[in-house]
Protein backbone atom coordinates (compact mmCIF):
# COMPACT_ATOMS: atom_id res chain seq x y z
CA UNK A 1 0.00 0.00 0.00
CA UNK A 2 3.00 2.10 0.87
CA UNK A 3 3.92 1.62 -2.62
CA UNK A 4 0.26 2.19 -4.46
CA UNK A 5 0.67 5.26 -2.66
CA UNK A 6 3.81 6.47 -3.95
CA UNK A 7 2.33 5.68 -7.62
CA UNK A 8 -0.84 7.57 -6.97
CA UNK A 9 1.21 10.70 -6.10
CA UNK A 10 3.79 10.25 -8.67
CA UNK A 11 0.38 10.17 -11.07
CA UNK A 12 -1.01 12.91 -9.91
CA UNK A 13 1.86 15.13 -10.55
CA UNK A 14 2.25 14.05 -13.78
CA UNK A 15 -1.37 15.04 -14.42
CA UNK A 16 -0.69 18.54 -12.71
CA UNK A 17 2.21 19.63 -14.82
CA UNK A 18 0.20 18.60 -17.83
CA UNK A 19 -3.11 20.44 -16.77
CA UNK A 20 -0.11 23.67 -15.80
CA UNK A 21 1.06 23.68 -19.14
CA UNK A 22 -2.73 23.34 -20.58
CA UNK A 23 -4.12 26.21 -19.12
CA UNK A 24 -1.12 28.36 -20.52
CA UNK A 25 -2.17 27.24 -23.99
CA UNK A 26 0.34 24.49 -24.15
CA UNK A 27 -1.08 20.86 -25.26
CA UNK A 28 2.18 19.49 -25.60
CA UNK A 29 2.25 18.58 -21.65
CA UNK A 30 -0.94 16.97 -22.48
CA UNK A 31 0.52 15.32 -25.37
CA UNK A 32 3.47 14.05 -24.14
CA UNK A 33 1.86 11.90 -21.72
CA UNK A 34 -0.32 9.55 -24.27
CA UNK A 35 0.58 6.31 -25.14
CA UNK A 36 0.31 5.78 -28.83
CA UNK A 37 -2.91 3.92 -28.93
CA UNK A 38 -4.69 6.64 -26.57
CA UNK A 39 -8.78 6.66 -26.64
CA UNK A 40 -10.11 10.09 -25.53
CA UNK A 41 -13.38 11.98 -25.12
CA UNK A 42 -14.78 15.37 -24.57
CA UNK A 43 -17.69 17.56 -24.73
CA UNK A 44 -16.90 18.51 -27.67
CA UNK A 45 -16.70 15.51 -29.99
CA UNK A 46 -19.54 14.01 -31.81
CA UNK A 47 -17.60 10.34 -30.94
CA UNK A 48 -14.63 8.86 -29.31
CA UNK A 49 -11.14 10.32 -30.69
CA UNK A 50 -8.55 6.71 -31.05
CA UNK A 51 -4.87 6.58 -30.98
CA UNK A 52 -2.62 9.67 -30.35
CA UNK A 53 -2.08 11.15 -34.15
CA UNK A 54 -5.76 11.73 -33.57
CA UNK A 55 -5.93 13.54 -30.53
CA UNK A 56 -2.59 15.17 -31.82
CA UNK A 57 -4.26 17.06 -34.44
CA UNK A 58 -7.27 18.19 -32.66
CA UNK A 59 -5.25 19.33 -29.74
CA UNK A 60 -2.87 21.36 -32.35
CA UNK A 61 -5.97 23.38 -33.12
CA UNK A 62 -6.00 24.65 -29.88
CA UNK A 63 -2.50 25.41 -29.15
CA UNK A 64 -2.85 29.31 -28.06
CA UNK A 65 -6.03 28.96 -27.80
CA UNK A 66 -6.67 28.25 -24.25
CA UNK A 67 -5.54 30.13 -20.77
CA UNK A 68 -6.65 29.32 -17.62
CA UNK A 69 -5.92 31.57 -14.55
CA UNK A 70 -6.05 28.73 -11.91
CA UNK A 71 -7.85 25.39 -11.36
CA UNK A 72 -8.60 22.80 -8.72
CA UNK A 73 -8.05 19.56 -8.84
CA UNK A 74 -11.04 18.39 -6.65
CA UNK A 75 -10.31 14.87 -4.44
CA UNK A 76 -7.97 12.94 -6.65
CA UNK A 77 -8.09 9.05 -6.05
CA UNK A 78 -5.84 6.39 -7.77
CA UNK A 79 -6.82 3.04 -8.05
CA UNK A 80 -3.50 1.00 -8.70
CA UNK A 81 -4.29 -2.38 -10.61
CA UNK A 82 -0.99 -3.58 -11.75
CA UNK A 83 0.64 -1.99 -14.45
CA UNK A 84 -2.70 0.20 -14.94
CA UNK A 85 -3.75 3.12 -12.46
CA UNK A 86 -6.90 4.83 -13.19
CA UNK A 87 -6.80 8.73 -11.61
CA UNK A 88 -9.98 9.87 -11.43
CA UNK A 89 -10.97 13.80 -10.01
CA UNK A 90 -13.57 16.94 -10.29
CA UNK A 91 -11.70 19.74 -11.70
CA UNK A 92 -12.79 23.45 -11.59
CA UNK A 93 -11.12 26.31 -13.60
CA UNK A 94 -11.19 29.97 -13.42
CA UNK A 95 -10.46 32.48 -16.48
CA UNK A 96 -10.93 36.14 -16.59
CA UNK A 97 -14.66 37.18 -17.58
CA UNK A 98 -15.68 33.61 -17.92
CA UNK A 99 -17.78 31.74 -15.19
CA UNK A 100 -15.94 28.85 -13.92
CA UNK A 101 -15.79 25.73 -15.63
CA UNK A 102 -16.90 22.38 -14.20
CA UNK A 103 -15.43 18.92 -15.39
CA UNK A 104 -15.37 15.29 -14.51
CA UNK A 105 -12.37 14.11 -15.58
CA UNK A 106 -11.19 10.02 -15.87
CA UNK A 107 -7.41 9.39 -16.91
CA UNK A 108 -6.37 5.97 -17.45
CA UNK A 109 -2.22 5.61 -17.25
CA UNK A 110 -0.35 2.46 -18.15
CA UNK A 111 3.01 1.80 -17.75
CA UNK A 112 5.41 1.28 -19.99
CA UNK A 113 8.60 0.06 -18.87
CA UNK A 114 8.62 2.82 -15.64
CA UNK A 115 7.15 5.20 -18.04
CA UNK A 116 3.85 6.30 -17.08
CA UNK A 117 1.29 7.02 -20.47
CA UNK A 118 -2.34 7.44 -20.87
CA UNK A 119 -4.24 5.28 -22.53
CA UNK A 120 -7.84 6.72 -22.17
CA UNK A 121 -8.66 10.12 -21.21
CA UNK A 122 -12.39 11.37 -20.42
CA UNK A 123 -13.55 14.69 -19.87
CA UNK A 124 -17.17 16.00 -19.34
CA UNK A 125 -19.04 18.39 -18.21
CA UNK A 126 -20.03 18.21 -14.62
CA UNK A 127 -24.07 18.61 -14.40
CA UNK A 128 -24.62 20.06 -18.12
CA UNK A 129 -27.81 21.09 -19.61
CA UNK A 130 -28.99 17.54 -21.71
CA UNK B 1 -3.66 -11.16 -29.43
CA UNK B 2 -6.01 -13.83 -30.37
CA UNK B 3 -5.88 -13.80 -26.26
CA UNK B 4 -7.15 -9.81 -26.37
CA UNK B 5 -9.51 -10.45 -28.82
CA UNK B 6 -11.11 -13.04 -27.10
CA UNK B 7 -10.72 -10.59 -23.56
CA UNK B 8 -12.49 -7.75 -25.33
CA UNK B 9 -15.48 -10.41 -26.80
CA UNK B 10 -15.63 -11.01 -23.18
CA UNK B 11 -15.97 -7.72 -21.88
CA UNK B 12 -18.52 -6.30 -24.62
CA UNK B 13 -20.51 -9.39 -24.01
CA UNK B 14 -20.69 -8.54 -20.03
CA UNK B 15 -21.37 -4.98 -21.02
CA UNK B 16 -24.22 -5.57 -23.40
CA UNK B 17 -25.80 -8.24 -20.70
CA UNK B 18 -26.05 -5.08 -18.30
CA UNK B 19 -26.83 -2.86 -20.44
CA UNK B 20 -29.66 -4.98 -21.62
CA UNK B 21 -31.22 -5.16 -17.62
CA UNK B 22 -30.46 -1.29 -17.34
CA UNK B 23 -32.72 -0.22 -20.86
CA UNK B 24 -35.84 -2.53 -18.86
CA UNK B 25 -35.42 -0.85 -15.51
CA UNK B 26 -33.09 -2.94 -13.62
CA UNK B 27 -30.32 -1.68 -12.59
CA UNK B 28 -28.59 -4.82 -10.68
CA UNK B 29 -26.97 -6.05 -13.71
CA UNK B 30 -24.50 -3.28 -13.68
CA UNK B 31 -23.95 -3.26 -9.75
CA UNK B 32 -23.21 -7.21 -10.00
CA UNK B 33 -20.48 -6.07 -12.46
CA UNK B 34 -18.84 -3.44 -10.30
CA UNK B 35 -15.80 -4.36 -8.03
CA UNK B 36 -16.76 -2.44 -3.99
CA UNK B 37 -13.80 0.35 -5.13
CA UNK B 38 -15.58 1.55 -7.95
CA UNK B 39 -15.60 4.72 -8.70
CA UNK B 40 -18.55 6.32 -11.36
CA UNK B 41 -19.38 9.57 -12.86
CA UNK B 42 -22.11 10.77 -15.26
CA UNK B 43 -23.69 13.60 -16.20
CA UNK B 44 -26.41 14.05 -13.49
CA UNK B 45 -24.06 14.18 -10.18
CA UNK B 46 -22.33 17.08 -8.72
CA UNK B 47 -18.79 15.23 -7.94
CA UNK B 48 -17.78 11.50 -8.26
CA UNK B 49 -19.16 8.40 -6.76
CA UNK B 50 -16.96 6.62 -4.44
CA UNK B 51 -17.35 2.85 -3.73
CA UNK B 52 -19.86 0.42 -4.57
CA UNK B 53 -22.51 1.19 -1.37
CA UNK B 54 -22.69 4.57 -2.85
CA UNK B 55 -23.47 3.98 -6.05
CA UNK B 56 -25.88 1.02 -5.15
CA UNK B 57 -28.08 3.66 -3.14
CA UNK B 58 -27.66 5.70 -6.66
CA UNK B 59 -28.72 3.12 -8.68
CA UNK B 60 -31.58 1.82 -6.50
CA UNK B 61 -33.36 5.06 -7.26
CA UNK B 62 -33.72 4.35 -10.33
CA UNK B 63 -35.05 1.19 -10.25
CA UNK B 64 -38.05 0.58 -12.72
CA UNK B 65 -37.90 4.27 -14.13
CA UNK B 66 -35.84 3.43 -16.78
CA UNK B 67 -36.95 2.02 -20.05
CA UNK B 68 -34.96 1.80 -23.51
CA UNK B 69 -36.69 0.34 -26.30
CA UNK B 70 -33.26 -0.15 -28.24
CA UNK B 71 -29.97 0.76 -28.22
CA UNK B 72 -26.59 0.77 -30.34
CA UNK B 73 -22.92 0.31 -28.82
CA UNK B 74 -21.02 2.46 -31.11
CA UNK B 75 -16.87 1.11 -32.62
CA UNK B 76 -16.72 -0.29 -29.04
CA UNK B 77 -13.05 -0.50 -28.10
CA UNK B 78 -10.80 -2.73 -25.53
CA UNK B 79 -7.57 -2.21 -24.72
CA UNK B 80 -6.28 -4.54 -22.70
CA UNK B 81 -3.05 -3.99 -20.20
CA UNK B 82 -2.07 -7.17 -18.62
CA UNK B 83 -4.76 -7.52 -15.70
CA UNK B 84 -6.95 -4.51 -16.90
CA UNK B 85 -9.17 -3.74 -19.92
CA UNK B 86 -10.27 -0.36 -20.84
CA UNK B 87 -13.29 -0.90 -22.98
CA UNK B 88 -14.57 2.44 -24.23
CA UNK B 89 -17.65 3.38 -26.83
CA UNK B 90 -20.25 5.82 -27.70
CA UNK B 91 -23.90 5.27 -27.22
CA UNK B 92 -27.36 5.79 -28.45
CA UNK B 93 -30.64 5.04 -26.68
CA UNK B 94 -34.33 5.24 -28.24
CA UNK B 95 -37.34 5.28 -26.62
CA UNK B 96 -40.86 6.32 -27.23
CA UNK B 97 -41.63 9.55 -27.19
CA UNK B 98 -38.24 11.26 -26.61
CA UNK B 99 -35.50 12.08 -28.70
CA UNK B 100 -32.44 9.66 -29.05
CA UNK B 101 -30.04 9.78 -26.36
CA UNK B 102 -26.08 10.35 -27.40
CA UNK B 103 -23.65 9.23 -24.94
CA UNK B 104 -19.76 8.76 -24.35
CA UNK B 105 -18.36 5.80 -22.21
CA UNK B 106 -15.73 4.29 -20.71
CA UNK B 107 -15.74 1.32 -18.35
CA UNK B 108 -12.52 0.08 -16.68
CA UNK B 109 -12.62 -3.52 -15.72
CA UNK B 110 -10.14 -5.51 -13.71
CA UNK B 111 -9.62 -9.07 -13.50
CA UNK B 112 -9.82 -10.62 -10.09
CA UNK B 113 -9.19 -14.16 -10.15
CA UNK B 114 -11.01 -14.83 -13.05
CA UNK B 115 -13.79 -12.42 -12.67
CA UNK B 116 -14.01 -9.34 -14.46
CA UNK B 117 -15.17 -6.29 -12.07
CA UNK B 118 -15.23 -2.46 -13.05
CA UNK B 119 -13.43 -0.36 -11.29
CA UNK B 120 -14.25 2.63 -13.33
CA UNK B 121 -17.46 4.28 -14.73
CA UNK B 122 -17.78 7.65 -16.58
CA UNK B 123 -20.82 8.02 -18.79
CA UNK B 124 -21.25 11.73 -20.67
CA UNK B 125 -23.35 13.04 -23.25
CA UNK B 126 -21.76 13.55 -26.64
CA UNK B 127 -21.58 17.00 -27.51
CA UNK B 128 -24.04 18.52 -24.71
CA UNK B 129 -24.84 22.51 -24.45
CA UNK B 130 -22.14 23.86 -22.03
Amino acid sequence: MAQDSKIAQTIINLEKAALDRWGKGDPSGCLELCAPEVTYFDPFLDRRITGLDELTRYYENLRGKISIDRYELINPAVCVAGDVAVLTFNYVSYSKDNEPSRWNCTEVYRNFEGNWKIIQTHWSFTRPKA
